[in-house]
């Protein structure tokens, strides 16, 4: 079976007149787009930019629900039951479902962001809030989940498609967590080590946590970021090194997976 | 050919701990439910239960997207290039089809709200840009307009299903606009003279402008207000006098026009 | 020395088209009134017509800042830091002080609502970025804080005048903190009931936990819900139960201690 | 009498993590800052960011109100009534105020932002709303108003200070109003060209229509804008020329006309 792998990135999280990202740059080197969505960040404009932009790519296109915070960039935690996820979840969806329609194509996957992403990555009742409202929206989304985490459980057990990433520049705990941002190790900030980071997590199918021990997981996709320029340069760097090794860069719906 | 009608109000407006109307005594008169998408009211919570409740009385559940005014309900006119008003309908017609997906139905019509209705009744630019962005979402969709406006010619043009409304208690201007609300005799108070009103244009299929004369048109629905005591009884009135005079109240996408 | 008391209640919590609470009413009961300043609930007209109305019924005006979540109706915890809720409350603050101003008067107090007031209720940090907020805004201000919380502490300790208040319908644990809702006897809903528990509380300046025991704290402003027509009538009724056991009821600015 | 000028550009607009302008190197140039009040742009860290910033530069403050519309910048035309435009006018000069406060300072001047600046120097109901609040709030304060504006008549008329300003970068059009943006001539993007037609207008005490002629007008305030490298540069080379002439930059409310 021919080696495969996903490259994704969040855009489209300019607002109004305030830009925010080089989109057009990275969606040169991504397969996979995670579109914000207008709670936390993103407007209607700029979903729609955004989304062709990436048809034209060739870019897959996903949503990327976050909390109704455009101040605090859906990056403040905000106490929601699972009902409210669910709900804010599938108006998310369907918002650039509706977007990728008049552009005409699909959202094929779905990704929760920042504070949304955090939570619901250890929360097990919000994670499956997330995984019913994908369900219901449209069962052939892939939901793609940080590796080991509480979403990815939750995928599974609801029988969506799963897509698990892994982060480029950050370590990893020993529970399969992001090391907390600010512990001392956190940031990869070479580009050559993010780098070895990534090929040998994929090769592996497994993460190796930052003190020590290994964590079998499927790795099916590479998260990069995009804002600051050393960031782009470090997802070049990602890309053309999982090239040599013999990876296909694809989008998530053309993965063999999910075919 | 059945004689049959359309009966649609706006519904789902309520917002967070906010609660306007009276859905679900309007939700049993009603056939069809223009539904607020977030931006001039409603929130995913109230979208979801408006949509569910809807679904359960039979009735058609249509978009009514509206300016992203939240404090002055959509009533508040905001200029707007023809490319962001083809924007916010899309999206907001997204977020109400997904909501509507989830719970296990369709979309399918779309009507305009407040100011942004006010002003694509008469601007042939935006009326066409809210009718683009209805074609490219899904071209099955009704648009419903009101009689000899911007919306209901930009409509045919596209060549969309067109679905053409009167109101129950507005009068109507020479050129089958509305009576501007303040003008002397605009609003039409009485039920019983609600009912005569509706039930002549309806028959006659015309407009009768206070001033005098007649005006030819399509009228495949009517538009009954939910808020206030009288105005639910006045839909019942309205409703009833219409199945007194053989016409059967279907839902828009069951209309014979439409099937 | 005279007996006194104060009687606090929220107000101006209406928004745009949608109306909450009965402030009229409840502004001929209460002495001091906690107006939303924009961020929770309220916009700028209905501040403006809470304070005017406030004033013509010589009810002191206090602002009540809150998350910026109108969804959630402040009520939805967000994480923020203190630097955040140092300024936000600034901010909101200056809000009702400019509308007061036009209006011919001042805010005399400040009273955190929703979920900000829960979480700085018992945590120190952010307890004292709000009192911090207001000694930098006006330090004449008066800081109404709840029984035993950490804003009663940050307060005192940044030399505030403190105002400290109770809850008429609800009960207490042993700590002094509210008994959370849901639990078992939380909530005091008999206004027999409700004026007892306050009279016990007031003659004795002390709470009695429901567990039992008593805490000794100053007692200075009761404070009742205007939403419900329950609510109005408990109101009155400990009203007149405090003025017949003697008690005068001022407003915050009135009271012998901050004079 | 010495000969003074004043320096004003707008601030403040940065919102969340969204950054727009460059507020530090303005601040160096000019002496008097319009800063965003949170409706139009701007939020509470920002706002308390960029009146400290002010401060520590000599800068003096003023609130630069505009309509509820982040995701248009405020430059979108919103239907207001003068009650309306009345109440937020109030409610963003008094957030600022008490951020100035807090910052050991007070705002001294008011300038109105964008559409609501657009439509209130043609508009003479509007102009008088907003003369009115600053009346209400702060009788002392001093209106920056556009030269030949409603404002500047409605400021005159209630008989508040009043500062009028011209624009560095923009031509006049017979009436005194700015020239359309998009009409042949309507920008002036040449820094020597935008420093003469200053020093024309500050010295001649008139405005000069492109179309030819001249309108005597009192000339207090250049506004220049910080958007863009070039036009930092152009700033620094009019406070530069002006002072060559001999102007000393003053803040406004050190200006002799306000002494």
């Amino acid at each position: 079976m021919a080696k495969e792998i996903n490259l994704n990135a969040d855009m489209g999280e300019s607002f109004g007149a305030y830009a925010i990202g080089n989109d057009p740059a990275m969606l040169e080197v991504v397969s996979s787009a995670n579109i914000a969505c207008g709670f936390h960040a993103g407007d209607p404009l700029v979903m729609r930019e955004t989304v062709g932009l990436a048809f034209q790519n060739g870019v897959s296109v996903g949503a990327h629900p976050g909390f109704p915070d455009l101040q605090g960039f859906g990056r403040r935690k905000m106490t929601m039951s699972a009902k409210e996820v669910e709900a804010i979840t599938i108006v998310q969806i369907g918002a650039l479902q509706a977007v990728a329609a008049a552009a005409g194509g699909k959202v094929t996957h779905v990704k929760p962001h920042g504070a949304l992403n955090n939570i619901a990555a250890v929360d097990d009742v919000l994670a499956e809030a997330i995984a019913r409202a994908i369900k219901a929206v449209d069962p052939g989304l892939i939901f793609l989940a940080p590796a080991c985490s509480a979403m990815a459980r939750a995928s599974e057990k609801l029988g969506l498609k799963t897509a698990i990433e892994i982060f480029a520049d950050r370590a990893y705990a020993p529970d399969g967590q992001l090391v907390t941002r600010g512990q001392p190790g956190a940031m990869i900030h070479h580009p050559e080590e993010a780098l070895a980071h990534v090929l040998k997590m994929v090769r592996e199918q497994a993460l190796f946590p930052l003190a020590g021990g290994r964590i079998d997981t499927p790795v099916d996709s590479v998260c990069v970021h995009g804002d600051g320029p050393e960031a782009e340069a470090t997802a070049r760097l990602v890309k053309e090194g999982l090239a040599k090794e013999g990876y296909a860069v694809k989008t998530l719906p053309a993965m063999a997976k999910f075919a």
